[in-house]
């Protein structure tokens, strides 16, 4: 009897209830917090900075499958996909608001297992969990999370500051998390046809970038450190293609990318190699990286080559000539959005091909 | 043919394309608001104030009805309960962020008309719609919107600033949203059973109330010109019942409040009498109602006396004389928390009933 995992109904609980419940668990470390939970609004103190703010939804059946994401990281996951978003302003993450519609198939121990993954996040983030709302839902989980940052008004980087013969560089590497899911979806679909067991071994690295990504704190702290202020910035959660169009069009400029400068680990190229993907593809396309996307100037190339979380990928343009990557053989191939789109099931369909200029 | 309204599938325009068409719609009014709609996040000048902020979110099935509620309404509704509780602080709402989990029965027309009433809203209380994000649901809808207002420090109110002897004041009149909607599901019964149409004559009242509400914009501004400082306040959504036991617990303080005291147009408490409801039960436990409940100095009681606005309808007392209401006669009922529960399903119980001391 002792192995039973207990279980509680979120009716027990109630929604006051369970607020209490979970709030019994946060704790405030911040200086700007000046209210958390427990009042109709939080109170910040913005000691002089620009605030930033955004939000993002998690969709069950969506943007996660249960069968396979364990709650604790869901939770992780949530806080992380919008604190990428802060980072991708050169500003610090310093709050985040949790809104929480659940199934009623959850019970008041999943929650807290869901909120013990957001709490992770906050205290590997340095942020604090400041309010929120929890209601239930007739049918599938959703998770909306705003989180609130600051810097100094003249440290913000916006995705319309590029300029022609600017570098584009990419943190980190790409493809990983689509990579993950792959496996994933292979493996639920086998276990619910024959239901044998998932065989994930070998994928660490490329499952741990679809079910526990960090998004990259280090980076801000790491462009003061070199000196090196970006001129435009964007997170690529959406998939590098579509964000480099994002980043051209706000900044009226066009690129050139370099496919042998696609930085794709080994991991990722085997197993998309393993799927019959193209590794290229998967790279441009494949999303949730939480990896940022920025330009500097020419004259800071030095700066930042070698660097082991950098990786020059091509340069602006004039808009003149578009937006293209450069295969191996030097031929112009049009960059499409291909990004993963909210409104098509996620893994329905391949990460898309690229169409030949 | 040219009755027929078009109708645009979601997946034709995708994430991005659905995004720029509503952005496009978007005016940014507020000096405080440096960049909206189109990077990573919302960039605000905080001009030397405090910010507050505040989630709440709109689930289909169990906040709403789209079988009776015009999607325009909606969205204008989903505003407003969030700058409910911006005013609660006594702070000025300046910045919405709005994050929506479409049903895939939606059309891009109807979406447009939700954001519509959400536009409307940001109007009629000037704020600047600045972000969200926008997906599709497998099930039902969800709007989760987070609003930012911001206020001078020394001006906020919260919730735990009450003491023994202040007057307890709350605006406007209570149970008319819950009566609204009562009338609202009678209707829907009926149609169901027999397709009869509605029958909402004479309803106007409570209707509105239910399904266009406004948020005390007027309360903060009213104060400061009758030069009263709550020492404690709070948005009465869950039910005024239920607030008061807030307040009180955060304050340290009990409360007495007075069956005779509490407002109820005459249109509320005639269609309670014939839903066979009583009439202070539906005050009390309502919800709904976007109304302020907050606490003033015992001396302030000349400035507010008489004001159309504003009800005294009791006072805080010493914390171990416990929440009382006081019934016609001078009994004494404990108040409970009967306020309406994000985990039962609205409308399908009754507002509880009044326990007897």
């Amino acid at each position: 009897m002792s192995d039973v995992p207990s279980r509680t109904e979120l009716s027990v609980l109630g929604e006051f209830g369970l607020i209490d419940r979970l709030a019994a668990r946060v704790e405030l470390t911040q200086k700007s917090t000046i209210k958390g939970i427990g009042d109709d609004a939080a109170v910040i103190d913005p000691e002089g900075l620009h605030q930033v703010v955004t939000s993002d939804m998690l969709v069950e059946g969506v943007h996660f499958d249960l069968s396979y994401m364990p709650l604790k990281h869901l939770g992780y996951k949530a806080i992380v996909v919008n604190l990428s978003d802060v980072y991708a302003m050169n500003a610090t993450p310093r709050q985040v608001l949790v809104s929480m519609a659940l199934s009623n198939r959850f019970s008041v121990e999943a929650v807290e297992e869901l909120y013990e993954g957001m709490l992770l996040a906050c205290r590997n983030y340095g942020v604090d969990l400041v309010g929120g709302d929890t209601c239930s839902s007739a049918s599938g989980s959703i998770l909306s999370v705003t989180a609130i940052g600051s810097a100094p008004k003249e440290q913000l980087v916006f995705r319309d500051g590029g300029q022609e013969h600017d570098l584009l560089v990419v943190t980190g590497d790409l493809g990983g998390a689509y990579m993950g899911l792959q496996v994933l979806e292979r493996e639920k679909a086998v276990f619910q046809e024959t239901g044998a067991q998932p065989d994930l071994a070998g994928h660490d690295y490329i499952l741990e970038r679809q079910l526990k990504p960090e998004c990259r704190k280090d980076i801000p702290e790491l462009l003061r450190k070199l000196d090196v202020r970006p001129t435009s910035m964007i997170d690529i959660s959406d998939g590098l293609a579509s964000e480099v169009i994002h980043l051209c069009k706000q900044s009226g400029t066009g690129a050139l990318i370099y496919d042998d400068k696609l930085p794709i680990d080994p991991a990722t190229y085997q197993c998309a190699r393993d799927f019959d993907l193209d590794p290229t593809t998967v790279a441009l396309s494949g999303g949730e990286d939480y990896e940022l996307l920025f330009t500097v100037r020419l004259e800071d190339h030095d700066k930042i080559k070698g660097n082991p979380s950098l990786s020059v990928i091509g340069h602006l343009t004039d808009a003149r000539e578009g937006m293209h990557l450069v295969d191996k053989q030097g031929g112009l191939h049009p960059l499409t959005a291909q990004g993963w789109d909210a409104f098509l099931k996620r893994g329905a369909d391949g990460p898309g091909s690229l169409s030949t200029a």
